[in-house]
């Protein structure tokens, strides 16, 4: 807790965080109907959730709310995301927080005893990185530090936004309505006990505001600009910028040069959606790896039978399957909850659904074609074992060699998400297992391409 | 050269090595018929290759021989190894050879320009480590020193073999008929100028054998023991030894637990008497991965006729397959030409050599029994994959967890060696179908054991 740590050492990192939770946030929601607006839900996790777990990322240890509006229902919320979570909060309750954020942050005095501490905003979403960045910042006696941001063209809603005018890496002036500026306010602060004696200044002159309360400190030049530019962060206070957060949350879902073309653009934009709704339902990764598992078996099972409605059918669901199959990590990098255990699992039985459709595909066929089966079935065979020998030799050579290997067509082209779609769309056309030997006879190029790469960039020894 | 390098620098590590190869080795060549002693093969490297090879890998770079006894055909033969393996070489002739290996040593005088330098004899096979640690030993000036071994047991030869006496770390005396001794003088010295000193000493005094110049210094205490015990080492003076140089070599080819028990039981006794021979012929290893995987693809084609006789010969071949599969490997590390895309191209080979044989019998059991070939198919088809996703399997654990599926008696019974076996020796009694389906059931047994270890020790997150 808070009040346990030791005082004073400004100059080491800092480990608790007091976040501001107090306000009334009217234009986030307006009519104050549903939960107060640190608990407010963002794709299955409060606000106050998401700003605890980045700040865990970064480092931080211990917890400090502000809170003030609505105090019974967010400190009950907040202390049951706490014990979930298993991490350490306190609270502090500011009678005056009507008054302004500055009122809200000077509440804080009462119980902070360490020499220097993070001050966030409970509805502002920032990168782990900006967290970092401004818990390390070395500071002095008497100053305190800002993260800003000078890209004006990225900044999201320019008029409400906080900016600040700089001087010599430091912040001269802070202000919502200056005409000249250089950066934006991100809402990250490091602050030492100085912050609350330009609060108790400001207050003194009757003005309630962080930002007044920071432009006492700034004036003596007391007030460190952290330069975070190009990392993301949102203040999430009105209605569009929710939407813009959930647009974002969802974009950063995507795994840019990792994913396939028929992820990146046939996939993704259907999982990403499922997943912004399945991130709000009780369902786990894993739950969601199994089912797509299901599906996949269940489609195959209908591939197997043959007829065309039947493939029509299996082909649907194969694909549905696929599409599912990226919802598992979606949904635990939305909620946080990504796990080497889930990665694992998905990973070994993504292998097993590609041997039912290839089996299946093949017992369709050869069922169809009896004279040929025996010629069939060893398609099907040196097909199947294509697909798993592309992710052998890619593993075998991430292990011998130390690095994955070079991005490559081949190497896209051979992925699991092309596979099942080119497979499903020759179930649709009629034509499965020419599609299927089409892409077993890639999946071999490509172990072939990895062999050779592999042989070229090994070293060789004297005698060879 | 020996003579560009920089004088007298006793602490620092050495990096010219002085080799002895001016004997005439009687005892090993009686008739002195074929190759002087230091060109006298052993597993299709000479005596002095190995030398200079152990020598490399502990980090020499430069030698000095001292020739004497057939000096031009010695010369000859170790400037041509020196040429392809590509490494510096300068001789210097001792004229008084027949007096003694003190007299050898002294020779060598005359090029040294070394502070210090490490002095070995041509006819010791020594492990790296030894030589590693003697270069690495600290002398001060008017030192030598000398790794020993305590372990009067493991000594070949005793009667042989050159005793010391130790006394506070340091050599007290040396001698081939001392009656109470300490250790057994491993024949590898890093020395600087002191040593010559001893041995003109000596030589004024008559005594012209490399121990007697050693005792000079050893009276006055300037003879340091590096304690290397439990580190093999031989001297190959006796066809005795010779025999057990090759032995041991032999003996040093298993893996050990790496090996399933159809390697070390079966294939290993017959690969390493196999690659003993291949190691002097000049066959690469790379030829040897290739014969094997021909070998095994001709099995297979056998295997796929069906008739008992061809089962017969396919199970022998692969059988025999299998077991050459050892050699590329075994003869790769005699020859010291292991090679990273030797072991590269062995591992991608293997998979399809796999996958021929599992096709092969598959076929041909479909062949017999059209009524069901349906289902023998799919069997054929999940053994197969079962095959290939515990290799997969097993090399993703390795990259997510960073190491290895620990040794159990799963993953030793789905290895490679003994699913050849299995279905060879299954073809033999006319059950190679049955043979394959059981390997794949324990394979796919296999793969589900590695995945829950990894469920089991992957980290799990909050929610699940």
């Amino acid at each position: 807790m808070p009040s346990t740590s030791s005082p004073e050492r400004p100059s080491d990192e800092a480990t608790l965080a007091v976040i501001l939770a107090a306000g009334e946030g009217s234009r986030l929601i307006p009519h104050q109907a549903g939960p107060p607006k640190p608990a407010l839900p963002l794709l299955g996790l409060s606000l106050a959730e998401r700003t605890v777990l980045v700040c865990l990322k970064a480092g931080i240890q211990r917890f400090l709310f502000v809170v003030g509006h609505r105090e019974e229902e967010v400190r009950a919320h907040i202390a049951e995301m706490a014990a979930r979570r298993g991490c350490v909060v306190d609270f502090v309750t500011a009678p005056d927080w009507q008054l302004g954020n500055g009122a809200s942050a000077l509440a804080a005095a009462a119980k902070v005893t360490d020499g220097s501490f993070l001050l966030l905003m409970v509805d502002h979403m920032v990168d782990p990185s900006v967290i970092q960045a401004v818990r390390q910042t070395r500071l002095g006696p008497g100053e305190i530090c800002l993260a800003v941001d000078r890209d004006k063209e990225q900044v999201f809603d320019l008029d409400d936004v906080t900016k600040v005018t700089l001087r010599n890496g430091r912040v001269a002036q802070l202000g919502k309505s200056l005409e000249r500026w250089d950066a934006a306010d991100m809402g990250v602060f490091r602050c030492t006990a100085a912050l609350f004696e330009g609060l108790r200044a400001a207050a003194a002159a009757g003005r309630h505001s962080l930002t007044d309360g920071v432009n006492q400190l700034a004036a003596g030049g007391g007030v460190i600009a952290v330069d975070m530019t190009g990392q993301a962060w949102l203040d999430i206070d009105t209605s569009q910028a929710y939407r813009e957060a959930t647009r974002r949350l969802r974009y950063s879902l995507a795994k840019g040069r990792e994913d396939g073309y028929i992820s990146t653009y046939l996939n993704r934009p259907i999982s990403t959606r499922l997943s912004v709704w399945l991130a709000t339902t009780p369902i786990t990764p894993n739950q969601i790896t199994l089912i797509s598992f299901l599906v996949s078996l269940i489609g195959a099972a209908f591939l197997a039978l043959g007829n065309f409605v039947a493939m029509v059918l299996g082909a649907l669901l194969v694909q549905l399957a696929s599409i599912v199959d990226g919802c598992d990590g979606e949904v635990a990098r939305l909620k946080h909850l990504a796990s080497a255990r889930g990665a694992w699992l998905d990973t070994i039985l993504d292998r097993y659904s590609d041997m039912a459709v290839t089996l299946a595909v093949t017992s369709a066929c050869a069922g169809q074609q009896a004279g040929l089966s025996g010629w069939i079935w060893a398609g099907g065979f040196v097909a199947g074992t294509g697909f798993l020998l592309t992710s052998y030799a890619t593993k075998e050579f991430t292990l011998r060699h130390g690095h994955p290997y070079p991005d490559h067509f081949l190497v896209r082209l051979k992925k699991r998400d092309l596979r099942l779609f080119v497979i499903c769309t020759g179930a649709l056309c009629g034509h499965a297992f020419a599609a299927l030997l089409a892409m077993g006879a890639l999946s071999h190029a490509c172990v072939f391409g990895i062999l050779a790469m592999g042989w070229r960039i090994s070293g060789k020894s004297a005698y060879e």
